[in-house]
């Protein structure tokens, strides 16, 4: 794992992630309160410190949305049959994982049982995607060449059954959004994906830490309708992938299935050219699954809620007064600060209980920066700090106003070290691989009680061929996670795919993935 | 209706509303491009125009609830019947307007049709509020007295199964917020449930323009399973009633249903005290009907996505560029001003189209303030200023600097404007009365083909039976919209019910409503 467990053998998160990775992350969720399942199979509670994260996550893209052009609007929850089931492939690709409203309303039937009522004569799709329906509304509003571009985004729920879910990695309901977006040429429709995707990537990098590789899925992994995805991929702790951002080009396949059809500037008729790209709750899992340690959470400061939590130690009444009174001051202080654009974040625990359960609880919560002030330190005038990316007991003793002014430096340095240490850790279990046994090797787990401690992501050469990528996928549950895009200043090189002989393009990223 | 229509005979909104009020409305909403049908039968879209007002109502009740101590979370969409069912007037109440779902999967039948495919064991309904799926977690979470309050929030969508859709004020899906809390003493959760309502009072009359009447809802007009609900009562142009708001204190039923359980400071087991309370995009349509004219939307500068639009007139070629620049330099300068908290937001229309043809769009689209800027101005250092809420022809001519120095005070002139006038027409369409002749005379339209020039909002008396509420509903389609709350400042009046001659102890507001 990339961090050291915080002090010996003694950590806040049982197991460590050592120990057993999955059972770790859901202990991490559950011990820094931010969801939990829920009664409806597969559906989760995001608590309030999860939905903080999400609000974080949700402003912030949000505001990279519309410096490039987009608004928000929203469309139905609910898809018509019919309409769902115009782009082939797509119905294909989303059908085992519908849920179906038939009956608008509950009645009791003659044995006193509540049932459902009123069948519906075509039933509903609840969204597991909104192509198709918002691509009814583009058909209305397009005409011309005039009307275009159309640039939206939604922030919704979205709803696929599913039969393996794992809390904010895969659930049968998530939080989203999804731009959906008509050009009047497939030269724009091309620009505007790999845009987004720079978008994600910036947002991955700069606002949740996370280092990704990016570039284009192969066919198999492809958005079922798109005629290319493009994709960010994450590396977490126990070296899987997690796809934390699509964006796709859906060429023309869309728009005929919907009817999206415009005249041109020399008077003809043509399709609009269409994509979309979305960014789920699943980026919370994937931030927990990079960052977090043995002791809990460990929140980038960019998208944690709180960002300064100051615990009182006040162990004797007669001092209880100023103590408490010396950290509304710091507080105030530190919100007249400025971090990233805005006001410092501050919590001040004043909680009747000890100063121990509180620090262990916001560690825990993964709070970038916890100050203990207690009577000493009045007298001292100085507090003492703890940074949540550094062991758990360390504590540097700051004077207060030096504190202030360094406050915001320190959330600063935080966000790069996590930065850092996550780009670190990616890049020692990348490796350039070249033998078909090197590459089953890679991803053989060496101890079977361990499946979790295989290699990582591997750049090895492919022929483009499905058969490959079935056979790897059937052996090792190793999977093309994306096809680096084509770097002018750094031109792929070709070579020999391992595993069949035949010419290589070019080296191709793969791993087992969430 | 509430204010003259702009020019002699010609208005941008065909009809009038004192032609056809139910048609206009529908054609304002389309003029401004806030929102349409969807083919999914009573489910709207909300285009960008519409969703940038929800997002600014969103935003600043948002920040409401977190200055009253509340956070966001985020629950299931979907509720299994039999949680639904545990609260028996409660599922009484919504059993008719559930959306269910029955299967989770779609497939392909013997005849070659696409139809729902595995049927789920339990039907889950689509949340038509969620009291029933969040008590199952808040039983969960608190134990002991010292886990409450508890005090969340979710922003989502809705479900309620509509006959009669009207768009905004009553659709199938809508988005809205839902507050639901848990307090250890009845006292506490019927602070809040007033605490609320008075949020939302403050949140209609200082951010939407909105005069509203407060008070009780009678029996027969309450949330299904609440012991009180308290409600805001918006008038709109055609002298009906607007429920914009509700606080519901739910006593111990919900927590009696769902198992929410304490243990009390001296060692007993009790049942939390709930309150539940929300907001929807209703308030869109309740904004609408309030302040719109035969010119289409006005928008209170408060919740407007823009507050300026700077519309560059641009006749000749050669004097182009230096009016953009103009233009542009204009736009900057109002945005280093600012209005409410926050930069005023300015949008230059740099269209290639007619400057009439712009300034009717912006006109129907109801922002705040238009401002003109052509070759001549730049001449002589001024530009052309209309205030929406004046008359559309109205121009004044300001110098560009004197412009930038008032436009924040402007913006806050035409709030207010928009307050009085609506508080004036609600004031002289309420009418004290004290005869079941002049109550009836008072509901009767004097046209049967204008069935909106009834006489607005009667403060009559009542005894207290449900059976006068009933025949008044049946009789005039008049039902009581709430019982004022004492105050102590000026106590209600006993008097005699002018439908029964019983004694009652006080006036309550009796309308036709949406």
């Amino acid at each position: 794992m990339a961090q050291p467990t915080s002090a010996a053998g003694k950590t806040a998160i049982t197991p460590r992630r050592d120990e057993d990775f999955p059972e770790w992350y859901q202990q991490v969720i559950r011990a820094a309160e931010m969801a939990e399942a829920s009664d409806v199979r597969g559906s989760m509670v995001i608590r309030p410190w999860g939905y903080g994260i999400w609000e974080n996550m949700q402003r912030q893209l949000d505001a990279k949305f519309k410096a490039t052009g987009h608004r928000n609007a929203y469309f139905p929850l609910f898809i018509p049959l019919g309409y769902f089931a115009k782009e082939a492939e797509h119905v294909e690709g989303f059908a085992k994982e519908c849920a179906v409203v038939t009956h608008t309303r509950l009645e009791i039937n003659a044995e006193g049982k509540m049932v459902p009522g009123s069948p519906l004569t075509e039933p509903l799709v609840v969204r597991p995607t909104s192509e198709t329906i918002i691509g009814a509304s583009y058909a209305k509003w397009v005409q011309s060449y005039r009307d275009l571009p159309i640039l939206l985004n939604q922030w919704c729920n979205i709803v696929r059954w599913e039969m393996r879910p794992r809390i904010f990695l895969r659930t049968t309901e998530f939080l989203w959004q999804e731009g959906h977006t008509v050009h009047e040429t497939e030269a724009e429709a091309r620009e505007e994906t790999r845009r987004m995707l720079d978008v994600y990537e910036e947002f991955a990098r700069d606002h949740v830490a996370l280092p990704v590789f990016h570039g284009e899925k192969s066919e198999s992994e492809r958005f079922p309708g798109a005629v290319q995805t493009l994709c960010i991929e994450a590396m977490v702790q126990d070296r899987k992938a997690i796809q934390a951002g699509t964006s796709h080009f859906l060429g023309q396949n869309f728009s005929r299935a919907s009817g999206i059809q415009f005249q041109t500037r020399d008077g003809k008729q043509e399709f609009g050219w269409t994509t979309s790209w979305g960014m789920t709750t699943r980026m919370i899992g994937t931030l927990i699954m990079t960052h977090a340690d043995d002791d809990g959470l460990v929140l980038p400061p960019r998208i944690a809620p709180t960002h300064v939590v100051i615990i009182p130690i006040t162990p004797k009444e007669e001092t209880r007064a100023a103590v408490l009174e010396a950290a509304d001051k710091l507080a105030a202080q530190l919100r007249a600060q400025s971090y990233a654009g805005a006001p410092i974040e501050v919590d001040v625990d004043r909680r009747d209980v000890g100063g121990g359960v509180k620090s262990w609880e916001w560690i825990k919560k993964g709070v970038p920066i916890r100050v203990e002030i207690g009577p000493r330190d009045l007298e001292s005038g100085s507090v003492a700090v703890s940074r949540r990316d550094q062991p758990v007991k360390t504590k540097e003793f700051l004077k207060t106003e030096e504190f202030v002014r360094q406050a915001a430096g320190l959330l600063v340095a935080i966000q790069q070290n996590l930065l850092a240490r996550a780009t670190e850790f990616r890049d020692a279990n990348t490796r350039t691989i070249d033998s078909k046994d090197d590459f089953y090797a890679f991803f053989t787990p060496k101890n079977s009680a361990k499946p979790e401690i295989h290699g990582g992501f591997a750049l090895t050469h492919w022929d483009g061929s499905r058969g490959v990528e079935e056979q790897i996928k059937n052996d090792l549950k190793v999977t093309i996670r994306c096809i680096p895009f084509d770097d002018p200043a750094n031109p792929p090189e070709p070579g020999t795919c391992p595993f069949t002989g035949n010419p290589s393009a070019r080296r191709v990223i793969w791993a087992k993935a969430y």
